[in-house]
């Protein structure tokens, strides 16, 4: 008898009927002769609205305290959709991260997790009950409650099936699979029936956001298959799986969009020992996430340019952190560019075909958009253009690489 | 340097203005040198908007899911509450029953307390923090989420103030104590200084609806004193006490009525061993309280009467049981009374003075007031009035016997 671990988002679970219309789901996967393992999100914006009940009360919550008040998102949602199966007459039992026993470190806000005891579900899969965990939580050594992050309930899901060496794990969310882009600012985008672990990650750090990253990491190292699927109807989806050779014969599997970056450059910093060090850690100690680190020397070697991009959204922490930089270094300044976006091609056969990047030139090029910066990695291409110029570049990128056509491997 | 407990229930927590405001009164008794350990209820309406939630989902929730979803309540709000005290720069945590090792029974929606754990609780004292503990949650011997039922955070205060041997309980509430009667009924109620716990235990159960009985039953056993005080000002509040031999020179300490009752007789009921233990406990299996039974036997000693009092929101569910019963014994029938009161005179006083009864017979009938029936114990009596006069029987009780006058124990 095979073991599924299916988890629905928020969206999914968002009033009492598609709680129904889950729980439905998870039974008739258990008729099929499954054992079936839910991983349940907070209702609806469940999440969000503690946070601002929170901020109601406290300006700067303490972490520890934000994990105990956000964690209750999921004890909702896990006990009605118990609620919601046994209604139909099915045995079902809900399970906080604390009584599955998964652990995490003590890192609130972004725990990662330790270990997952298996014994609990287990036993209460023996005992023929639709086993209901609680995602996005932990517990730490010591008892504290913890949360993994913003949309890691994924990453419970993929981490639970690569334990309990479940068959697949099944997401369930209010769209219908991975697309080739964004189908909001591309409408020819199409479905992909199925992508590689390597793609995903990269389509999922550009900016598609329908699968949480680190579940899509979680995967890969543990050769879980992964599902992507509409909760609301019965078609196929996305899988992503590990890439065969076959896989590259598509060279580009999608594009991407990432929109409100921008650029900030440090000049003249003193080109010494520590210096970058300095900056990424001040930054990192705020939580503030970089990419596209760049860095140039120049006079006689003494002096250096260092730049990166990250989220406009992290401008005002980026700006506070960098004006005690300069001030420690007299020669240094820095700069902020102006709102830019990134736009990638995505795929694992650029490994074996040239041609992609200057095809992608090419193409922005045509349409008369100009290439602020470059950054590539082994199946990525990605290009800096001007936040005015990003939709556009989106579309043409996703025409002239043909991915509104079906291709062999999909 | 002294421990004190302080309980607050839902309506003060019920928004953030309540919180800092209970925050700030912990805050100020720990400045006065005391240890503090907060014990919180669910924000406002919180457990009846999950009942509620529940309900939508199925009809009839097993009781540990049911157990699970309600816990978040108090979860909630103790985490705000460590949010308001740490925003007004002094330390504090949050412990759920799981953490602080707060042990019941696995009697899922009113479980009783095995044992409390003082290891957790005291190390975050000793680190000068203001312990928020959950209210009416615990967790059973195998992890499982308990609830101790409605009102019972009460109880949690009160036994632990008594693990902690705490010099009082504060509980804070909507009102600013107990009322010689409720004062939505009689005007001229006055707030009472001082109660016995055994006063208050009849008060409680009759109808007082300030503190959870249970909770009074803890405070007696283990000689905690119990102060009941408004969470909105700063007046002394009630205290509940052991009683003393000055506190008997008051013969009434106070009236309640108890309002939508009815009586349930049985009439021709075989009069053979068990009989009434099968009609208790039909009604027991079905959470069905019932008061006051009375049996009167008759034709030669072969049949017996056997009557009851019970709440009138009851009566469907014991109808049911009742049509089942008479139906196995064929003499049988049994009748339900109109809607009847109970109005009641409480006191230690009585223990030591007689013509309590004499007055109260006397103070209704000059009233124009029938007695249904009449039940006393050694501090109370008790008579059964038609619902219509059960708010003027109260009026005319609480005057006869000089409630409304300062008296010298109080």
């Amino acid at each position: 008898m095979g073991l599924v671990v299916q988890k629905f988002g928020g969206t999914s679970v968002a009033d009492a009927e598609r709680i129904h219309r889950a729980a439905r789901r998870a039974i008739r996967a258990q008729l099929d002769g499954n054992r079936v393992v839910m991983v349940i999100s907070a209702m609806g914006q469940t999440t969000d609205q503690l946070i601002a009940l929170a901020h109601q009360v406290s300006k700067n919550p303490p972490k520890r305290e934000l994990d105990v008040l956000l964690t209750t998102g999921e004890q909702v949602s896990i006990a009605l959709m118990a609620m919601a199966i046994a209604e139909s007459g099915e045995k079902a039992i809900s399970l906080t991260a604390g009584q599955v026993g998964l652990v995490t470190d003590s890192t609130h806000a972004r725990a990662r997790i330790r270990r997952i005891n298996r014994e609990r579900i287990e036993k209460e899969l023996a005992e023929d009950k639709i086993v209901i965990c609680a995602g996005f939580q932990g517990i730490d050594e010591g008892g504290e409650l913890t949360t993994l992050g913003r949309g890691a309930s994924d990453t419970t899901a993929v981490a639970l099936a690569a334990v309990l060496e479940a068959e697949a794990c099944e997401i369930y969310t209010d769209v219908d699979g991975i697309y080739t882009a964004d189908p909001r600012i591309v409408p020819q985008a199409r479905k992909i029936d199925c992508i590689s672990y390597d793609e995903m990650l990269e389509m999922a750090s550009l900016g598609a956001g329908v699968m949480h990253s680190r579940a899509v990491e979680f995967g890969k190292k543990y050769g879980v298959p992964i599902r992507v699927r509409s909760s609301l109807t019965d078609t196929a989806g996305t899988e992503i799986v590990a890439s065969t050779p076959g896989m590259e014969d598509v060279v580009v599997r999608g594009a991407t969009l990432k929109e409100d970056l921008a650029t900030i450059v440090f000049t003249d910093v003193p080109n010494e020992p520590g210096a970058a060090a300095r900056i990424f850690s001040e930054l990192a100690t705020r939580d503030i996430i970089i990419d596209d680190i760049m860095q140039t020397i120049h006079r006689d070697g003494r002096l250096a340019n260092i730049g990166f991009t990250s989220e406009a959204g992290d401008l005002p922490a980026i700006r506070a952190v960098a004006d005690q930089l300069v001030e420690s270094w007299p020669s240094a300044q820095y700069e902020v560019s102006e709102p830019i976006s990134k736009v990638s091609v995505i795929g694992i056969g650029m490994r074996s075909h040239s041609g992609v990047a200057r095809k992608m030139f090419a193409t922005l090029a045509a349409g008369s958009i100009n290439i602020e910066n470059i950054s590539t990695s082994e199946i990525v291409i990605s290009c800096m253009v001007r936040a005015g110029d990003g939709q556009k570049a989106l579309q043409l990128l996703h025409a002239a690489f043909e991915l509104d056509r079906e291709s062999p491997s999909d």
